[in-house]
């Protein structure tokens, strides 16, 4: 059976039962559907109090550099988070939403696999409760006030040609990326060069996922900087006095997401930015409602433990005064074959040489774990094709740096096949060893922090900074920004910025092409290699595989 | 108190208790919070068919061409349900969902005013149940698609040069009516003009709002032109093969809203295409289900009789088989006279002679309903600045024409206001003298229908078309879509092509600029005038007003 065809046969409960599994009752939800709701202010506040008081333990899942052999973070959270209940653990599990973008693209959704999955699958991959919608509508009034600001006289003096806020789309829509806008003469606006990002990317989804309220919600929409005026001052948002529009369009947007597992188990979906080109973790909100429900909380950060793990650490657990107990690396026999140079169609046929070369790349990740004073244990997830030999060695790899292999089934038997994961991982977050602290300290200047982040955690020999990117980050300095946390775009695909440089790569220099300020997100974006915030369509789109029928089924949707 | 005081000052009932009163049990309700909802596809298919055999009377309502001065065809709509509920008879209306462009434009939201008013109104004038969103992400996807179509090989052969889809987005957003995209580079897609309407303005918006199920969407989808070849022959979206994925983001937008007045009475709000650049009535599914459940269903089309109730008479009731019973003319003492010359700061002092002028526009649109063979009555929405004379002289001129002119306050008392206006149209609905015919028949070629438009319509002399638009009309009717009815995109400030002909305008020639093939929705679109499907922010946007507090209460949206 498809992902899908097994979420369908899959019976639900109302979310108001998963609801009160965890203590919130039925007047503090606001449906959207008998199977998905969302929190009320009241709850919310209530659940943000209880998460600072008697917060439950939270373990991040992160994972291996991604092959197109494919890994499982989410499955496995899933599972892990179902292995967690089974074994008599209360948790909860804090996910991100999934962007429309990869559902019609190469991708598929992002609701887990085979019996670890969130339901409804196909709601949540769609539409949901409209949180990304919302987001995109907000994103692009912000640039349609910036470009009447122009056309009705431009009393802030605005220099075209410096403004940095992009409008979004949630699809992967390449012809978008370079665009210009405002042509056809003196009543069509003002000409100038535009670009879209997938609604993913942009500022205000970074904003929404870290805002605990409203006013603070409205404090970070005031303080976006859009670009800057003829005398090179930066301008904000704030200065065309819109901001209660912006937020009005967000307000139900930074509510957290009920659903369940397809056990039944509490689930927040909330908040979904990519990890690759931008800070890659669910909401603030959500994790802290999961915090305050769960006596353990499984949470996941997108891609490799460079990318979704790394700012979890340094950008979300700082600025939300999180503090995580253990974490967990996913990996597949599979994926560490390709990292030690195995092709996607030889990857049935057991080869230890190859497994034990691709370790490497797991091994970066279990080391830079370390460096944030966090525990972990890997956890494999199992395919058919693994042979005892692979597992054996993958269990003596991982022995042999201090770390742990722990085999898991979730994919093929939901939270029972992810107990041993689950036992092991919560001795982890018991053991009381985690000591966070984040990677580098905010005092340092800007390209420091990116130095640091290159070196030790991409593996890079130095860093190469365009000479326009250093003079942008000289400026945000000037302008007071210097102490924000560095949120890094480049690939997924390679621990450095060249995907081609799979298993671990060292000896480079990493180079940095371009630098954004996100003041009202609260980091500066740096642009790595040729990393797009704008992705492509393939030559056969998954849109091509996707139908529904007259009672609203729908199929090929993965 | 302002409209949106009042509206949270309101108690609302549960949707679940306004579903029942109209016999539909909460079991077929699908909730978006307690106050909205959509009906289950099975009780959609159960109410079509009961619409079939044992429909309520259909009362229309429209409206004298818009001046500054405001008209108030929502709140007569709301009043006039409500006041006939208040007399004894089951009414339900039918509405349009508001479009975010006017709400943080000019015009404001769409849901009545004062006490005639549909709620929750921040929701329904915000996000709603999401289904604009899906709409404008359906229709970027296949835009997206198809320029990923030239990007990855073009193997139909598309030429740029000649794509009509437009992207969309539901604001007023200027600087995006004409661009280019593509640009960049072999790797950032193939060069090319493009244009963005406004959502409400789309084809997918009007496709939805025909289609009863989701085979019939996916029908129109498949059949929608895109383009042409190099050998300038159409080329369908069908052809693009991703037709199930459009109708998947599709599924539940086909489905009916179901909201409530502030007197607790049904009202069906869905799909919302302008009027004057799109077809400009709610969807035919809307219509159905309240001609299902209510003895009586009133309804609005946008703008004025020349273009909303034009398109409901010739478009939309032809192709759903909707027989009217009834029309009523909305007016303001004050709009006519305007258009009788009056200055709007002059508005409030008495002047029958201006009124007596200005009421040529009313009289051609009390004629202009006479033609589709329907009885009509004014409803004067009544102002305290109507002085007693203005009054009787109005009464006078509707019956000199035959007519009849009831006064009508639902704003300021709802449906206890609107009781007379619910007794005349009652008795006009239940008279049997209703005998709806289109005003021109399918078989005319394509440029007479325009033709007969402008003459019987717009009151026009002549049509002057443009030589490449007459060229176009001629391709479309070679390639068989001759039979196709006409939908006019034109000024809503005149029943002419000219904002600047207020009153009755006569004497003079009708421009078509261009004509767009929508073989999807099912109609020829013939642009006249410099009318534009992306409207743009004024200097001081009502974004400016609108305000949002920590327990998500909203304030300053009107």
């Amino acid at each position: 059976m498809t992902d899908i065809e097994i979420a369908q046969k899959n019976k639900m409960i109302p979310v108001a039962d998963v609801a009160a599994k965890i203590g919130i009752t039925a007047d503090k939800l606001e449906n959207y559907g008998p199977y998905k709701a969302k929190i009320t202010f009241d709850e919310l506040r209530a659940l943000q109090e209880k998460a600072a008081s008697k917060p439950g333990k939270l373990i991040l899942v992160t994972a291996v550099t991604p092959t197109p052999a494919g890994e499982g973070k989410s499955t496995v959270s899933i599972g892990l988070a179902d292995g967690l209940n089974k074994i008599g653990k209360k948790t909860v599990v804090a996910l991100r939403e999934p962007s429309l973008g990869p559902c019609f693209g190469v991708k598929g959704g992002a609701c887990g696999g085979g019996y670890a999955q969130i339901v409804p699958m196909e709601d949540i991959n769609l539409h949901f409760t409209g949180d990304i919608h919302a987001i995109s509508i907000a994103n692009n009034l912000i640039a349609a006030l910036i470009d009447n600001h122009l056309q009705q006289g431009n009393e802030l003096g605005i220099d075209p040609r410096t403004i940095s806020w992009k409008r979004c789309v949630d699809l992967n829509d390449r012809a978008l990326r370079n665009i210009t806008i405002g042509l056809g003469g003196r009543l069509q606006g003002v000409p100038r060069e535009d670009h879209f990002s997938i609604a993913v990317a942009s500022e205000i989804m970074a904003i929404v996922c870290l805002s605990r309220t409203i006013s603070e919600l409205k404090e970070r929409i005031d303080r976006i900087v859009i670009g800057q005026n003829y005398a090179r001052e930066n301008i904000t948002f704030g200065q065309l006095k819109c901001t209660g529009a912006i937020a009005a369009l967000l307000k139900d947007v930074i509510k957290p997401n009920l659903v369940q597992t397809l056990e039944k188990n509490p689930a927040f979906v909330h908040g979904g930015p990519f990890a690759n080109i931008a800070h890659g973790c669910n909401s603030v909100n959500a994790t802290l409602c999961a915090l305050a429900t769960g006596d353990y909380v499984v949470t996941e950060a997108g891609f490799a433990a460079d990318l979704g793990a790394e700012k979890f650490l340094d950008i979300k657990c700082r600025a939300a005064g999180l503090k995580p107990s253990a974490v967990v690396i996913v990996a597949t026999i599979r994926a560490l074959k390709m990292h030690g140079g195995v092709a996607k169609a030889d990857l049935s046929k057991p080869d230890t040489a190859a497994l034990e070369k691709g370790f490497a790349n797991l091994k970066t990740h279990i080391e830079n774990i370390a460096k944030f004073g966090l525990p972990s244990v890997v956890a494999i997830n199992k395919f058919i094709t693994d042979s005892d030999e692979e597992i054996a060695l993958i269990e003596k790899l991982c022995r042999n740096v201090g770390s742990q292999a722990i085999l898991t089934e979730g994919w093929g038997n939901g939270g029972e096949g992810a107990k041993d994961l689950a036992k092991a991982v919560a001795e982890l977050a018991d053991n009381g060893k985690a000591d966070y602290h984040p990677l580098y300290e905010l005092d340092l200047p800007l390209a420091d922090k990116i130095r640091k982040l290159a070196k030790e955690i991409y593996r890079a020999d130095d860093v190469e900074f365009d000479s326009a990117a250093l003079k942008k980050l000289k400026a945000f300095e000037d302008a007071g920004y210097g102490k924000l946390p560095v949120c890094v775009a480049k690939t997924q695909n390679s621990i450095s910025h060249d995907p081609k440089l799979i298993g671990a790569p060292s000896g480079y220099t990493f180079p940095v092409r371009d630098v954004q300020l996100y003041a009202g997100a609260g980091f500066v974006v740096a642009l790595a290699g040729d990393i797009m915030t704008m992705p492509g369509l393939p030559k056969a789109p998954a849109a091509l595989d996707i139908d529904v029928d007259d009672n609203g089924v729908i199929s090929g949707l993965f």
